[in-house]
């Protein structure tokens, strides 16, 4: 088969183009829509050709950079090198990225991925002027078969004033049927409920719509996605793991579950792909996940048995992940869909279906509130991502960490969070090596004591208890108490000395 | 008429006893969930009586008190006095009481009010022994008809082993038809979609449904809710409403909003007030209120004509707003709906109808993360209450304040908050009466510039001007520049000096 095979529709076949002539539409300044969420189904060409207008022509070009999330080295990584990024929304990984953001040099907007179509729908963002959406293949009547995620991509093909595809033929063409692209969003007053009522249901179509005469450029690329490996999965995260395994089996116990669980939402990162391998050998069966990305510990679960369905918005997999998802592509289209962000995430969606929900996090401090995106309360990481989405809206919300970063020069558990994504009320189960801490029901004070007892490392706890004890006794008020003089001094001391250990 | 008509339960009406035998019935340390919301609707006999047992008696109790949200001196005030209250959720308004939690001597769980009724029903709080609440009348099949707050009587009338009854013939029994009672709510994974699209749209009952068995005790009141004043609007206040109707005449003229704008909710506090008596005003018309409570405000604006409807969980009115609201009941009957505190608050339904929130706040940071419930970072002042339902799924989510409390000797624009109730993300506009900070759309640098230029009072702008600068030059991340030595360091020298002011 050829790359062209996968146009099927002849109007949009005329509009094939080089990456080049493509990229040379994007004018300097304006907004571009593009597609891809965790290093899954961004364009991979056309960014590329952009970054060579600046560091080969020498132009002088920025624009402003939307996604579903984090892409990969060749969009991210090409234009935060080439420096055109001046402004980007609303997730990035991306080293060089970060590292721009981090010097001032990104405007970067990091928001609830559930967010964002709805408030660009509503019009808070301004024009968006090019879409520029990677995709598996198009159909005779001009229909887009999505790639390996779904993201902001519906959003950005309705509402920019012009379209150009990449047609990625290393995406395998049985993808076809794995999306669900539900068209029944309003601008309020006139939205209605999201029918979806389990994680397995399908709400939409499977292709994206596109008017053909927006499209003004169609790119043909064979190009793998980034697949970032997972880093091996550690003694502490298999520790992390068996703790959570404990609670759920504490849980079932106490009857507030079944054993087939409630549907899994696991975040990014190594911990929370560690805590899936932990799901392998518990006791729990017919699992489903409602989750926002599909890591290679879902595959694992989904090869086993144990999972019977995932929904995301997109693939988050290995090389070896993408491979395996490719080669067993058959066993697994019944089993995984991908859904548009603003459904994955879907406050109400994820509320309805009671998600219990699994994500990493920078710090947290003693009372619970939970700091998932600035180091020492400045230096973005990543971003909240669904987070939040999830968070707020789950029936068990939990957060995962090492008790200590950075060969334990920083505590992971602190007296109080340099940055707060997450309220102590969205923060209901804490969990590291050292053990876990079951926060509901439970008052500030006592918050503090199960947190400090249970989850900080012992190099740490004896400074928290002291800081604890002394708040206690000549804090402002005693809800939470705290000293203000000293809440903050070991991100100060880090920052001075490296470490936040006296 | 006399009292006892109002039980038209032959069942029930054999149950009537009186406060003392009933309150007699609670025993040392168990939880008792009590109606009551924002000054309306709690029971005023039994607590009292059992404030007697203690301060008369001189009997060791002490019980873990639920409610719907504030009550008012007859109970959250006699038990506080009576030191009757060991544990306490979700919100409370109540001097004494605040003061006890201050003091360490209430442990008290500020939740979100929309988490309450879920995770009560998902077994996370243990089991609710005894329901006390306030009704209007009891009809002769034995069902309930609510009084001035609905809140989370539903639930604790379902959960609790056996439930106590205060009918009140204070409340107008016109009220009978006047609240919707949605028993469509499961357990996930039973959980459907709401089926809620207006704020004006019917979903349920009139009337609680409730076991008779279960009911051991039925009290006849005649006793006037709380209805505390509010303060007569100021100019700081009116002057922070005409910015907001400037914001909402700019959004129209926009197309982001018509002249019916979209449903207003409004939250509780002096501030908020005023808010509403600005719309009187302004150039909008048949709007409609999805809210938590009905303030004065609401009645002026559905008297003029402004408002077509309102929907919340409670009234809270002035005497004189009692006494209006009562004169003209026929008149509000068909206007005014109250719902379980669950549906007026759900995520669900806030992000469909597309609420424009308008909360008041202790202050905001430079960034835009707001303190709703701990002044300099421990001393509760109320709680999140329903802010964080509303804030995080609002079309527009604004927070209102004047830029300085206690005579100037706060500056309510600090560097960084000293408690985070509402994230940056969920704070789209700002405003004092300095003037308004649109923040939608701005990553954090662009944000601190608009709050300090727009929102911060000319005595603390200079101090903050250079904070903001100097945490530009020196701070460890570029995303938002901090320098925690500093930064909470105003909050220090309040704690220290009484002033924020050098
Ligand atoms: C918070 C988050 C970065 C943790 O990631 P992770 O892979 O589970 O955790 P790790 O322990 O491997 O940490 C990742 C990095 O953060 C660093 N880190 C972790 N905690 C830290 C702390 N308290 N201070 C400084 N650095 C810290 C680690 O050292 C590591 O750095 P490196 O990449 O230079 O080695 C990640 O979960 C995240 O970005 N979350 C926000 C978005 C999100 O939750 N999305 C899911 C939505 S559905
Ligand atoms: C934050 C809140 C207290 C503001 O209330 P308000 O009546 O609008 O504002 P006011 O300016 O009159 O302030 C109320 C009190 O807080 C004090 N206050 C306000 N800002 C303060 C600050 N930064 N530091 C210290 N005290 C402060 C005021 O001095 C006043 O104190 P007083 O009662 O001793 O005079 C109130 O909105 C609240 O409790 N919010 C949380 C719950 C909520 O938002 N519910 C709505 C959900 S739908």
């Amino acid at each position: 088969m050829t790359t062209s095979d996968r146009i099927k529709n002849a109007q949009l076949r005329a509009k094939v183009m080089s990456a080049e002539d493509a990229a040379a539409l994007i004018e300097n300044g304006e907004i571009v829509g593009m597609s891809g969420f965790t290093g899954s189904g961004y364009p991979k060409a056309l960014p590329k050709a952009l970054a060579s207008r600046i560091e080969d022509a020498g132009e002088d070009l920025k624009i402003g950079l939307w996604t579903g999330a984090s892409t990969g080295p060749e969009l991210d990584g090409a234009l935060a090198k080439a420096n055109a990024i001046v402004s980007r929304m609303p997730y990035n990984s991306d080293p060089a990225g970060r590292d721009r953001i981090n010097k001032g040099e990104i405007d970067y907007l990091d928001m609830h991925l559930s967010h964002v179509a709805p408030m660009v729908w509503e019009g808070f963002f301004g024009k968006l002027k090019t879409a520029v959406i990677e995709i598996t293949g198009i159909r005779e009547d001009g229909s887009l078969i999505p790639a390996t995620s779904v993201g902001n991509n519906k959003t950005w093909i309705d509402c920019a004033e012009r379209v150009i595809l990449e047609v990625n033929s290393w995406h395998d063409e049985r993808l076809e049927g794995m999306h669900d692209i539900y068209y029944g969003g309003a601008l309020p007053p006139n939205r209605v409920p999201i029918p979806l009522v389990s994680a397995d249901g399908k709400i939409g179509q499977t292709t994206f719509r596109c008017d053909p005469h927006k499209v003004v450029g169609v790119i043909e690329t064979f190009l793998p996605d980034r697949n970032a490996p997972f880093s091996p999965i550690d003694e502490t995260s298999r520790t992390i793991a068996g703790h959570l395994m404990d609670f759920l089996e504490h849980e079932m116990k106490m009857g507030r579950l079944t054993d087939r669980l409630l549907p899994l939402q696991s975040g990014v990162g190594n911990v929370a792909n560690a805590v899936l391998d932990g799901l392998k050998d518990a006791p729990f069966h017919d699992l489903k996940a409602y989750t926002e990305v599909l890591q290679d510990g879902m595959l694992d679960l989904l090869d086993c048995g144990k999972l019977t369905f995932a929904s995301a918005t997109a693939l988050s997999l290995s090389p070896e992940g993408a491979e395996r998802f490719r080669n067993n592509l058959e066993f697994y289209r019944d089993k995984v869909l991908l859904r548009p962000t603003e459904i994955s995430n879907h406050p109400e969606v994820i509320r309805r279906l009671g998600c219990i929900s699994m994500n990493g996090m920078i710090e947290a401090d003693i009372y619970g509130n939970v700091n998932s995106s600035l180091v020492m309360g400045s230096k973005i990481m990543n971003g909240i991502g669904g987070s939040g989405d999830f968070a707020r809206n789950a029936f068990i919300s939990m957060f995962v960490t090492p008790s200590t970063a950075k060969g334990g020069k920083i505590s992971a558990i602190v007296p109080q969070a340099s940055h707060v994504d997450h309220i102590t009320q969205d923060v209901q189960v804490l969990i590291t090596e050292q053990g876990l801490a079951d926060l509901r029901g439970l008052s500030p004070k006592k918050r503090a004591e199960k947190i400090i007892e249970n989850c900080s490392h012992p190099d740490y706890r004896p400074m928290l208890r002291d800081y604890y004890e002394r708040a206690k006794r000549d804090s402002f008020g005693l809800q939470t108490p705290s000293l203000p003089s000293e809440s903050l001094s070991w991100h100060q001391r880090f920052i001075e000395t490296g470490s936040m250990l006296p």
